[in-house]
């Protein structure tokens, strides 16, 4: 008998008839013999619902209260799939965050897990009760106050859960049923994928994959448990995100899969003199001001001994940053701060390319074939990246899919967001 | 400086734009230099939604997980008022019940609450904070599940905190501005009324009054908490529920109010043989199913030494009292079980008739002059009511309000339900 964390997106629970196929799905897993612990996302829109009225009531709603209002989504899902479970003679109970011992920091809307004591769901289970947990929330350790997790909450509770439960597999179940190649929405031959490992899947959700938030990858990753992302809606077995690269054969080590971002835009200083210390003085004006840079380009100085600095960050974030910068430009006497949202990364990840050389090279003959200008590279170990024109963005993401031969045969779903 | 708690209703919180002015009447009661506590409701239509969800998901859902489905709907309008009254520049805390220290049985749907501990209010009105509480809602001792109070539960929760916290007043802020002479749909002159003993009010509750839930009043009496019903619009004082009737002087001791009752339906049992036993095998079945009764009437036995037993409940329990009556019918060889649910009951509620002889003439006279038949009648120290025909009721009530004298010549604005 095996110990089974699943985890429901909200687009899987956004009407009572899809609630009651979940809750089917739940009552087929513990009939199969597994105990079973349930984490349910918000509903469908309750969360955007909420999130207007906030902003109705109040423009710069206090965080505290934010928090009080949006946990109030997943109390209501998760206690509407204990009821759909009840009706098939089945026990379940629901737990709030707090009550499932999910211990947090106290910054309201961003919190970070601190401890999961699910001395309750663990009482459950003994009961034989099916136990299920709201996603996305916790309590604050020193003001015993209701926080949220922030982005991808949800799936990093089902994965502490499982990590503080020892439990044999988190499930992270929604409209996506599986790891692809690529955006089967882009790429209609992307295979899915029946095992990634964890360095692999941070490299991908890090390059923009949707399917599970980093957060959660990382502490699956810290804590060894195995992420099994399947649909909600078909029995097919998904894909498994579990090991390390360094237990994979150099020689079967392959190219995993090619991820796309549209989220990022790029800031240009041109102009900056070239002496020690101004590039830092940007990049730390940027960090004070909290926002997180991507990718960085320093161009060689030109005669003038000026130089450009270039780098990448989230779209959210362009124009407090441009705001921040035109602040220094009377102290560096750089020319001018640039903004471009019009642009687009796409990356290629696999373990193989610390082995197989000429992996860079032919992923740059594959754009230049489509004729693809490159503006910007990064690589690691296991990833190539490179920023382009977002116009272009869908045809280099087959351009490489297919210069890697990463195509397949089976049929691929139309991705979702797998909920928060 | 004066500890003022304030409960608002749930039509009173049924858009953004309501939610707003109840803030502003928060914030204005703070100004004037209070400490304010304020219990609100769920908003509008929330409960029915989530009952409807529910019933789509489940017909008969668990009690325990109906209970945290329902308490969503207070975390919800709790803070967005919070964060309305942010708006303004005040701080405000939200507390769920269970963060306020509202301790319950473990009686899902229908819990009673056995202690109040509210530290985490008192230290954020130490803290110059308004603070908000989660009405309707507690948390139970033994098993430390979510539970809910039911009908007049948010009432309850404002009248207990309000003793908890030693409040100068309680104020159940609704759509009426006040306690009538009767109610105002019906009786266009209708009077409101300054103060109320608790006496009184709770008779007007027992007697079909909506305006205060007979809880919450028994609660108030018991702990001797003012509550005062006023408008959640207008700075009307509104009337006041304190004090008892032994405090007024016989002298000044007047009739207080009309009340009516629609909610009722009447049964008899024809032809019960007259021995002793029989009524008492009657009401213990009755008692058994767990339905209150209202009035009784049983006749002189007829000739035969058989006799009638007519009673009044509530309509909601109608048919399951009619089933079990008619197991008795072999064992008590009764004749037949009538059910009548085309009734009304009106009630004149006044400590004055204590000391004022021909009340009840007075009452008699102006129903049958126009024409009104009394079906039972039924009387306490302060209080007189007779069932009559429904299509009756409302001439019936206008003719006792006026035979009383009980009319003014204040505009009163039209009813509304008081929340939950």
């Amino acid at each position: 008998m095996a110990l089974v964390v699943q985890k429901y997106g909200g687009s899987s629970l956004e009407s009572a008839d899809r609630i009651k196929r979940v809750a089917e799905r739940i009552v087929a897993t513990k009939k199969a013999g597994n105990d079973v612990v349930v984490v349910c996302s918000a509903m469908g829109d309750t969360t955007d619902e909420l999130l207007d009225l906030a902003q109705q009531v109040n423009p710069v709603p206090p965080e505290r209260e934010m928090d009080m209002l949006l946990t109030a989504g997943e109390r209501i899902s998760n206690a509407l799939v204990a009821m759909a479970i009840s009706a098939h003679g089945l026990e379940a109970w629901s737990f709030t965050g707090s009550q499932a011992g999910v211990v947090t920091t106290s910054v309201h809307g961003n919190a970070r897990i601190i401890d999961v004591a699910p001395s309750r769901v663990t009482e459950a289970l003994k009961q034989g009760y099916i136990a299920l947990v709201a996603g996305f929330q916790g309590v604050s350790q020193d003001t015993k106050d209701i926080t949220t997790l922030g982005r991808g909450g949800s799936d990093t509770t089902a994965v502490a859960l499982a990590a503080a439960l020892n439990a044999d597999v988190c499930e992270i179940c929604s409209d996506v049923d599986g790891v692809y190649t690529a955006d089967p929405r882009i790429v209609p031959d992307a295979r899915k994928l029946d095992t990634v490992p964890y360095e692999e899947m941070l490299e991908l959700a890090a390059s923009g994959s949707k399917i599970l938030h980093l957060r959660s990858v990382e502490y699956a990753r810290r804590y060894g448990v195995p992420i099994r992302v399947r649909s909600s809606y078909s029995d097919k077995p998904g894909t498994t995100v579990t090991g390390s690269i360094e237990e994979i054969p150099v020689e079967q080590a392959l190219i995993t899969g090619v991820a796309h971002d549209r989220s990022e835009a790029k800031i240009t200083v041109t102009g900056v003199p070239d002496h020690a210390g101004a590039a830092a003085r940007i990049f730390r004006t940027i960090a004070d001001a909290e926002i997180d840079i991507d990718m960085v380009l320093q161009n060689v100085s030109n005669t003038a001994g000026r130089t450009d600095i270039t780098f990448t960050l989230s779209k959210a974030n362009g124009p407090k940053a441009v705001a921040e910068l035109e602040k220094l430009k009377e102290e560096l006497t750089f020319n001018s701060v640039l903004y471009d949202d019009q642009v687009g990364k796409v990356s290629l990840v696999g373990a193989g390319m610390r082995s197989h050389p000429g992996v860079t090279a032919t992923f740059c003959e594959a754009l230049a074939k489509v004729g693809v200008n490159i503006e910007i590279i990064n690589t690691s170990e296991i990833r190539i990246s490179v920023l382009i024109r977002d116009a272009q963005l869908d045809e280099a993401v087959r351009a490489i899919h297919d210069a890697f031969e990463l195509g397949g045969d089976e049929e691929a779903v139309v991705y979702a967001g797998s909920g928060r």
